[in-house]
């Protein structure tokens, strides 16, 4: 094989993976990166450091690729997968191999090297969330994107290899496995019950009580029922919605409220606090039968466990902390932070 | 909920996470484990800091629960489900919760603390092989279980909580979704080509070579296709068999000679060497016709890099090593192996 990234599956049931042999030349943190910032390609000041930046929320009196800049959208310098090399081809069942054609962007939250998301402020997370929506807008616009992934990572056992608070945007030629057998199943469910398998998880979260974590009018954050690492929690809009690029601003700054009370939450009970933030929305096309039927939402997931040989064999996963407790904990928190907040008033 | 532990699925097509919280007070490996060796609970003459031992291989004058043994498997002392608490009920479509009922064992496979499986000799290691299907039979014999899941995890990034060389397994009383649907996929493969999909891939490796790394007249281990982590290599019998329970003896010293090679090939390629070894095979029960569509197997997985939150979410893994490098630097290592042992003697 060339270089150029490709998109395997062996058997017919099996998960894809990406081959990008030129990925392995990306730089690792450093042991202690805190001790020299100067060195940080998504630092103000570094910006020739990236690929030219493709979107930006920066002063009006400044250009492209210079300091100015809130939030910054740059082509992966390490991409997974290459967008100028044509139609991907037609997976095979059995030993399928297609072009790795897509888009991978990194969009560098803020300015401030030491500012992790979970210390922004709600107005602050909600344009983080706004440049999500646009990206996504915009790569759901390119030929062959068939699904998006927006995804963060966060510290070294959320397998992020910088350390400047920043998210990912993968659009692929493909729409997962995983993403494909939830929409069949929420379908399926739907025409069984007549109702989304998602609201009615939400019903039960509300009622039971046990499980929540934050709302507000609009969003329900929860401690995930069936966790895959411990302190797993879920954030979904309480009325149904399929897609996150038809999510009104008004609604993301609801969701940046709650998504900032779970993160300031996960950050007080946990310490050291390295996650992963998943966005689950729907693929570029659906059917108006799988949009009443899926149901978006985000997902953040400390990684404070590794996974074993058995969850790597299985699929099944072991966590040793019920959501519950996980729940009472993070609401815990939530309240001791709003007491001092009272008492510094 | 009490401090039984659960299998639970949130969604239908969702995960299976077992919650077992005793399991959070199991002991976790010391910094440096190798300067204290006195304190490894399966060490020869701490068979009292396990629980008592249910098989093992030992010397014709020696008690159980006393030296003398050369593998011996334990009930886990923090077992993810419990055997004694009856029918674990039937799985519900949303908010599932059934029973943990099954088994959960340690295969101590060796006297010595400091020696690897990757360290054994062939007829060494076919023991250990021998012991893993003694216990698969054993375990599928139990009411509840439905499927045995059989692995190994070494080293911490492989998720291990002991460093003396172990397998374990865990009886379960559900078919992991990944598994049937492998098993669905294959059946449907084999309805319209008349083959088996594990066979065509086989020959398909065979005529191929590139990503051949060791075989002998029963088994082949070739680096998969499209691996999840780096250095996946997976080990097959080349005849169609489904079900390892039912392996004749000769073939699993054969398949000693070639999981060894494997072994000492990735030991001498990476170091350090975390990894998992994974059993693949049929469950409990299997019709005849997933029986001849079916094909069972053995996964070495090495944990270099840690999946991010394009893993977690999509379910779609990204390697930068190709499958075809990485077959031919552990065809290199054999070659070295061998030419060194040719020159010793």
């Amino acid at each position: 094989m060339t270089d150029a990234p490709v998109i395997r599956r062996t058997l017919p049931s099996g998960p894809w993976t990406i081959v990008a042999p030129k990925r392995s030349t990306r730089p690792q943190p450093a042991a202690k990166p805190s001790e020299d910032p100067t060195h940080c390609h998504f630092c103000p000041g570094s910006e020739h450091e990236t690929e030219p930046e493709v979107y930006a929320l920066r002063a009006a009196d400044t250009k492209p690729d210079s300091p100015g800049w809130r939030i910054r959208v740059v082509p992966n310098k390490f991409p997974a997968l290459v967008s100028d090399a044509g139609d991907p081809g037609r997976p095979q069942s059995l030993y399928s191999e297609i072009g790795a054609i897509g888009i991978h962007e990194v969009i560098i939250e803020t300015p401030d090297h030491d500012r992790a998301l979970a210390e922004m402020r709600p107005d602050e997370i909600a344009d983080v969330l706004a440049v999500y929506r646009a990206r996504l807008q915009a790569a759901s616009r390119r030929r062959y994107v068939r699904s998006v992934a927006v995804f963060r990572n966060e510290g070294r056992a959320a397998g992020a290899s910088q350390l400047h608070a920043h998210a990912q945007l993968v659009g692929l030629p493909i729409v997962p496995a995983r993403l494909q057998a939830e929409i069949d199943a929420a379908v399926d469910y739907r025409r069984r019950r007549k109702r989304c398998v998602s609201c009615d998880a939400i019903k039960r979260e509300l009622k039971k009580g046990s499980g929540v974590i934050a709302e507000n009018a609009e969003f329900v954050a929860f401690a995930c029922f069936s966790p895959r690492f411990p302190y797993e929690t879920w954030i979904l809009p309480k009325a149904h919605h399929h897609d996150f690029r038809l999510v009104p601003l008004k609604h993301l700054c609801a969701l940046a409220d709650v998504l900032g009370a779970v993160l300031k939450a996960l950050r007080a009970a946990l310490d050291p606090f390295p996650y992963n933030l998943v966005l689950q929305t729907a693929p570029v096309q659906m059917s108006i039968r799988a949009q009443g039927a899926f149901h978006w939402r985000l997902e953040v997931v400390p990684r404070l466990t590794t996974g074993s040989g058995f969850e790597l064999g299985s699929g099944v996963f072991i966590v040793s902390l019920s959501p519950e407790d996980a729940a009472r904990r993070l609401r815990e928190a939530i309240a001791e932070h709003r007491e001092a907040k009272r008492v510094r008033r």
